[in-house]
């Protein structure tokens, strides 16, 4: 059984001249795109299939959770049930159940997704109910990316935030090794919520899961244990519009050779949205991952 | 000024579970999509520039060869003229002229690149003419991945083959580690001089262009220099039609989230042509590069 540190793949640093050129800025990416399953989130799946007790793990995802808690599963032995709604890309849907996870399809017009993960943890009573943002291990997982970076001398690093899993995570990496890297969240201005939260002092809620390309941040409101990390270690949250995020993609793909989701995209559209907010800095910008429909990508990629 | 090994990229290893388990083969991917310029050219580039004496470097080259040597001249301080057809695509000019190098626009109706080269040659008769594979400074600076690829215990390495510069400096690196792995050649069934040239025994070119999506192995025939090298490591040469190109470079977005240029994806399609030939044996597929034009691309996912 690999601890977290061995299962897990570094992630891919990335100067691109081409890049850099074009922005003027000293900026390197930092790509979760090859992490195993895709995205950035097999480091909180493992983390947490390997500490909890539970024989069983259970979680609603749609996206790169439910993807990355099968695959983490099936290296360590466990159950998996993933709760995805019945529209849901098939795509998506195989890749979980490739990875030897049970997909639980769900007509989110009868019942919502988290009644049916109340409903099936019910009738599961010794399983694990993983939430993909708001818990511990999660947080944990996910801030082994920050003791990545914090052993190179960025001076600003900007993460995409949607639950607020990940910048949470690497705010407590960067923390424990005394970086002064300023941590900045890239969020679509389409779900706003952080930026609004972060302005509050407290969490404000989107009404609705928000239309935004980026998939991968359509959640209502960031995590309770999110929030205590982000409120202290998040200096600016920058809104990023659905146009900006698709132009990101596209500079990826023809300065970076990169394939970047639209989610992944979301740190390089801060910049876009403000280069001269980073002039003069080392910039990194987190590609949290890469894992998008052919279809869609052909789309962003036509402008 | 830095070495060779200081200023080339490492390649990058990417193991997909879902591309393994796609092809039932333990696979691993060498990417030079994130080298320098985006393909394994830099490294060839880099080292002619810095071990020839000559200030003023000239070469014709539509393709990665081109920026390779533009951004390995702006990096020593050189000066570069790159001989490039009109019809040439403009982001590949533009892409040459940011590095800095003097690009030579030739309507190769009127005089062929070779002859350009020649009269360019006469009027800088202290320049070096920089062939992009037939020269044993390019050679060796691409043998810099055989020494990546000894390092691990690969028992089968399969490379694209156009001019024969990449694999030559393969086998030389494998050769000096004494590595046991054999070595295969992945080329376009359109353009298969080289195929041709190792059951000759003998170089043998193609009569024109080839006509092959693979832009990087529309070559007439193997380089004097590499055919030397190749007919001693390269055991076998699989031929890889175009529609098996353009599905692994399907395959590579969908299963590992890698753009690949087509020339890149070689090395899968000659899996796609026969995966028993490659079953139970640990298997790299090299990727020699990640550059290609956006429709182009957009059209190859299309399927």
């Amino acid at each position: 059984m690999k601890t977290l540190l061995e299962a897990i793949r570094p992630t891919t640093f990335i100067e691109s001249q081409k890049l850099r050129d074009f922005l003027g800025l000293e900026l390197t990416i930092a790509a979760e795109t090859f992490q195993h399953t895709g995205s950035f989130k097999f480091r909180a799946a493992y983390n947490l299939a390997l500490n909890v007790e539970n024989a069983e793990i259970l979680t609603a995802s749609s996206g790169n959770f439910g993807q990355a808690l099968a695959y983490a599963c099936f290296l360590l032995k466990k159950k998996c049930v993933v709760v995805m709604p019945e529209t849901s890309a098939k795509v998506k849907i195989e890749a979980v159940k490739s990875y030897g996870a049970t997909v639980d399809l769900v007509n989110t017009k009868i019942v919502g997704r988290s009644a049916r993960v109340a409903q099936l943890a019910a009738e599961m009573p010794s399983a694990y109910v993983a939430s993909p943002y708001d818990d511990l291990l999660v947080i944990d997982g996910n801030s082994t990316i920050g003791d990545e970076l914090a052993a190179r001398d960025f001076e600003v690093v900007i993460s995409p935030i949607g639950g607020g899993g990940l910048i949470s995570g690497i705010s407590k990496g960067l923390c424990r090794n005394n970086s002064q890297a300023i941590l900045v969240g890239a969020e679509p201005l389409l779900g706003n919520d952080a930026a609004r939260s972060l302005k509050a002092g407290k969490i404000v809620a989107n009404e609705s899961e928000p239309p935004t390309i980026a998939d991968g941040a359509r959640t209502l409101s960031l995590g309770v244990q999110n929030w205590e990390i982000i409120k202290e270690g998040v200096s600016e949250i920058i809104e990023v519009t659905d146009e900006k995020i698709a132009e990101a993609v596209r500079i990826y793909f023809g300065l970076a050779n990169l394939k970047a989701e639209p989610t992944g995209a979301l740190a390089l559209g801060a910049i876009l949205e403000n280069k001269k907010r980073f002039e003069g800095k080392k910039v990194c910008a987190i590609v949290s991952g890469g894992n998008v429909d052919a279809e869609v990508y052909r789309q962003i990629l036509a402008g």
